[in-house]
């Protein structure tokens, strides 16, 4: 009998904690498969991913990875709780994940599943005390942050404040959460980072953080340094080889590579007409108008535009929707579809028991997406095709190399 | 008593030939003071003009001119009729204009002003035979031409064929239809074409084209060749001057400066949504939407498109529309504004006189326009503000410089 453990992911590149947290999933967990459902060429900070969702999945196959789909654009460049929601949901549509792993900085399950259920729940006490610091100005986290405490105070249940200030400890929860909300069979299960912390910048730690390999390698390819030496601390051997054969005739991609695109698409709106992206504020709108004559780049453009209340992420997922034209008013549907990125040729036994179990159609071959999927899910579907086209093309565009349609884009099979 | 000619013109680049038509203009009509009604950033043959309309502006001064205003966009990228009955209602509406002169492969001011008059009165068995021309499959240029020729063989008027062969004859009737159709008191004048005709490439004639130029620019800047030897047959020197000393610090925009914009804007439509542009037929949007796999530039794709019913340069008109997102409900109103782009310190009595005269608020300074034009005409002013910021980003993009917005452009005085 196969078990299954499910990683929601972004390997933005994959890393040596990346192998190790697979490594320790399927330890404690006894599952044999380690199936990814990662985020596709876009991510959820607001930026494209450095590398494309098929060469990131080859990555994380050749680090560990048994079976990688593709998490729908629609939530992979969503807030943290969108992200979460929707992620958790296309792994319950599966109906063959026992387990699901996350990385947390604390790495108490229990704490997770407690307060996940909480937030969940929503008591009464906790949803006005999140009311009332929200009317005090303080930012959605921070309100949260300060209900929970005090919520917890005066039910008497003994919680760290400093529980709630790591990235990867609040997604966890949220995690939680969606498991909770959806009556999820999946079992939540933690594994204790290890390592960097997510903004750590050095490649000098034994296991360096994704955006400290993006810097370093960004760095590199600018000053033409031997790519091979500065990756080997950073990735598994078989991931660090394929990269650097990869960026002999690739390039990877930077949010200052869709400047010009990103100010094209925001001249052509009016305040009241950005309103319709998603995450878009009236407020934010009416900054981007007023800041335009002095866009230079999609980085300097998103810093200028930061304010107390609007943090830098936030900021550039709402450009990112501009440029994705990804609208509020998509409908918020569950999960219609999930698309195979690649897979081990091993665990081709168990992608059929996905297949048969599976409530949601399992796309391998994107061009069938017209027959697979019901018509009003078509646009959902779109909108993964046209941010891969994009991605695509500005890849292209600044290799000059001849461009290929997502939808002719096969899984990869290792 | 001061006499004006007004001359419509792209100037893209200045030549000797121009300098020479604005002589012969005044001394053939004795008018001291030569106004021309100039396209703004992008052109009638749907691209980009080679340098922005400032700078021409300033070339066009130093060449001859006394006064420029802009040819809205909405008409400077419109089909040759649209082109030339907004530029005459322009000058119509200004009230002040005594001649238009153009350039004419003829010369001859009576054929064009019979045939112009004859185009406008459209008599009913001329009529029938364009329709049944059309009806068998002609495009519309070879139907006018072949029906205009049997209407005047069957009422026996002496007519050269080969007068519907050259663009500049052609462009003169249309302008003298529009004049006729308008009733205007402005007199048509012609003046007969030297030098290279208009698709000539070579600079060694003594009249070098402006096309010819343009090539050899572009060429002279990739092999870094001195520009001021290329340019010195072509233009008038006090023109070359300013534009060898414009090139040290600015560059000059091309099509495929523009490539990667216009795919994304087609990749954002479907073959429904691309007929909303103007001069999109449902033919040109489901060749558009089937070859965009195909894209890499805009001139490789403009040619990839091209059929024996749509010319090349129909097809960049309509890749323009798109781009500068001109759709082909714009109201069909008469000219409601025209923008001074600038003038000689000597003409500015003469400009007071045309804006007391004037049926149309003459703007001078940009940013007023809200107060100066009525609300239904302010998104008509917009697309000429996004037309010309869009140019200015490119450049930006492309030089690293940074942007001014066209409400700040003031009118070059010389």
């Amino acid at each position: 009998m196969q078990k299954a453990v499910g990683i929601i992911a972004e390997y933005n590149p994959f890393h040596k904690g990346h192998e190790y947290q697979i490594q320790q999933a399927k330890e404690q967990t006894g599952a044999n498969i380690a199936i990814i459902l990662m985020s596709g060429d876009f991510v959820q900070r607001g930026t494209p991913a450095i590398f494309a969702k098929h060469q990131r999945t080859a990555m994380a196959l050749l680090g560990g990875a048994d079976i990688v789909f593709e998490l729908p654009s629609f939530y992979a460049c969503g807030s943290a709780e969108y992200f979460s929601s929707g992620a958790v949901s296309v792994f319950n549509a599966l109906n063959s994940i026992d387990f699901l792993c996350f990385g947390s900085e604390s790495g108490e399950i229990d704490t997770c599943r407690f307060l996940g259920k909480l937030l969940a729940d929503e008591p009464k006490l906790y949803k006005e005390k999140l009311r009332s610091f929200l009317k005090q100005g303080l930012s959605f986290p921070a309100a949260r942050k300060s209900a929970l405490a005090e919520y917890l105070k005066e039910k008497d249940i003994p919680f760290s404040e400093d529980f709630l200030d790591t990235p990867n400890n609040i997604l966890g929860i949220e995690y939680c959460k969606s498991l909770a909300a959806q009556n999820s069979s999946i079992a939540p299960v933690t594994i204790k980072r290890i390592g960097s912390s997510y903004h750590e910048t050095s490649l000098s730690s034994e296991y360096p953080s994704a955006s400290a390999i993006r810097r370093e390698l960004i760095a590199a390819w600018n000053t033409q340094k031997f790519l091979s030496d500065t990756l080997k601390n950073a990735q598994p051997p078989a991931v660090k080889d394929y990269l650097c054969a990869l960026l002999e005739n690739e390039t990877f991609l930077i949010e200052d590579d869709f400047s010009l695109l990103l100010k094209y698409e925001l001249m052509k709106n009016t305040p009241e007409s950005l309103c319709a992206f998603s995450d878009m504020s009236p407020d934010l709108a009416r900054r981007i108008y007023h800041h335009l004559n002095t866009f230079e780049t999609f980085t300097q453009f998103a810093e200028q535009l930061k304010t107390k209340e609007l943090t830098y992420t936030r900021i550039c997922r709402a450009l990112l929707h501009v440029l994705l034209n990804i609208p509020s008013d998509l409908p918020a549907i569950s999960p219609a579809y999930v698309r195979l990125l690649g897979f081990k040729k091993e665990s081709s036994s168990f992608l059929r028991i996905l297949q048969k179990n599976s409530d949601i159609p399992i796309i391998t071959k994107a061009a069938d997406y017209k027959k697979l999927l019901p018509k009003e899910v078509h646009s959902l579907f779109e909108k993964d095709l046209f941010a891969s086209n994009l991605y695509e093309t500005v890849k292209c565009n600044k290799k000059s190399t001849a461009f290929t349609n997502d939808l002719q884009k096969p899984p990869i099979i290792l």
